[in-house]
């Protein structure tokens, strides 16, 4: 069962806890696909992946040494946060169901609560009140209103004590869709177009559902760029966002020049487009080459096949 | 390195000696990713996969048995063929070059005609003579006319005796790009039509270098199909065959109403016909989140991510 974890520190500026967060992570089955801190935000995000339970392992060593290394009473960022380790959530990847990250949130969240004393709020599709799927609900007032927040029935945490943690406050742990940033630039350097066609575009304002979308200035391409998020690539695929972009712009006799997908993607989500614009409606993922060579699942080569790899 | 091999032997009548070669190909490292057997071809086809040391090891081990246990001098099928093992082809998978399937055919060839005394000739990427580049041209006369012609100083191989293995005859073993078997099924009952497209999309008759079409009644559908065979899908693309068999289609008021992929695809023609129709021209592999958690070239957990799988 291979998923991804996305997780949040309260940590951007002291390149050594960012290191210590990252070591403790590491781990057998592992992969540390990618680190990113920033200074502004005074935050970091690691992305993590392999088999679930190695993943959420070194989830929990990672929240565990966040808590042991940040003080939150000290923070101060741009960024939203109520904890040290402020998000954690867990992706699945390839054919792993949501439910099996569901149960890796659950447990992950017990443990913070149980060894850390850390309160502990489901969120996304891991979620036990309908309100908590949205994390800035779960968020709301940060670690400086924590304490007031938590007195209160809605407050409650799902596991763990009914205070914050003096120095590490509380943390969201969940379960969600990858998402899939992905922007397109238009034969335009006019802002109105650009505008028109996100408001068009995105589902906050009527248009799809899964699609958050802005218009960008982009002066590096001396275009506009309507710059989405597709929050559930398989209820709202690539595709739907892109003929969508295309032809709000067409509107104005404006062209999609360039696309770009911005950072990891998964494999479905690619898959899904080759499928849809080849028209290949019976297309199965069994007929890919190279995986009919190893099993996603396991990271291990295919059962039956003779044997492992020399 | 990741290869392909399709090998072809002539026995699809008898299982138990189609059994007998597919067991000697499995072995360490060998995916066999399909057996086709075909009764009026009297011929199989076997699909391995792996690293190129144990695929190669794999032919080998079937050739030998396929030598050992047909004997042309009885067999009769309507497909050409000049030997119980009859092509050999390596095919590149993910990054590997195209050198490196020929040195697999060069050695593999060698000890064919060393160990069975089978003469051995190197054909498609692997010929050393232009002649033999083409398939066809190396099996002219088959296995009844091979006497005859291996006198000749065009008839020469590459390696072995010059004269046909008794009851084995001679191998073809060589290299080439991965197929794609891509099928168009049009809004029509018309066979004119499809001819008009298949012909328009052909090399041999004008249309792009890498395509191979013909026009087939195909009845199940109630449709015209265009089927397709991308002998070079990275010269040729999937969409570009598409694109072409669409515009073609329409100069009739014809649309392309599905389409399908036959069997096996690499991955990077599917992963080339998304950025293609995405428009996402600077997409890279790297983003591919899946690939990321594992090396596809040597089918073992990516290097440098902590340790081995559990």
């Amino acid at each position: 069962m291979l998923v991804e974890c996305v997780a949040n520190f309260s940590e951007g500026r002291r390149p050594e806890v960012v290191a210590a967060i990252v070591d403790a992570a590491r781990g057998p089955g592992v992969h540390v696909l990618d680190v990113s801190a920033d200074s502004d935000h005074h935050r970091c995000v690691l992305t993590l992946a392999g088999e679930g339970e190695a993943v959420a392992a070194a989830a929990w060593r990672a929240v565990a040494e966040a808590v042991a290394r940040i003080n939150l009473t000290q923070h101060r960022g741009t960024h939203p946060r109520m904890g040290a380790a402020d998000v954690v959530p867990f992706v699945p990847l390839g054919d792993t169901p949501m439910a099996y990250c569901v149960a890796l949130a659950e447990a992950l969240g017990e443990r913070i609560a149980a060894e850390l004393s850390v309160p502990v709020y489901l969120y996304g599709d891991a979620a036990r009140r309908p309100s908590r799927r949205d994390l800035a609900h779960v968020r709301r007032g940060e670690f400086e209103g924590l304490a007031a927040r938590m007195q209160k029935p809605s407050g409650v945490p799902d596991f763990g004590p009914a205070a914050p943690h003096p120095t590490a406050g509380a943390v969201a742990v969940g379960a969600r869709p990858a998402l899939v940033a992905f922007n397109a630039w238009l034969s335009t350097t006019d802002e109105a177009v650009a505008d028109a066609v996100a408001r068009a575009v995105r589902g906050s304002s009527g248009g799809l559902v899964g699609v958050k979308a802005l218009a960008m200035n982009t002066t590096s391409h001396g275009q506009m760029q309507v710059s989405m998020n597709l929050v559930d690539f398989r209820a709202t695929p690539l595709p739907a966002a892109l003929e969508m972009v295309r032809r709000e712009a067409a509107r104005f006799g404006v062209a999609v020049t360039e696309t770009e997908i911005v950072g990891m993607v998964p494999l479905a989500a690619l898959l899904a487009s080759a499928q849809y614009y080849l028209q290949a409606h019976h297309f199965s993922v069994d007929q890919v080459l190279e995986l009919g060579l190893m099993d996603l699942a396991s990271l291990q080569p295919a059962a039956g096949a003779g044997g492992p790899m020399p």
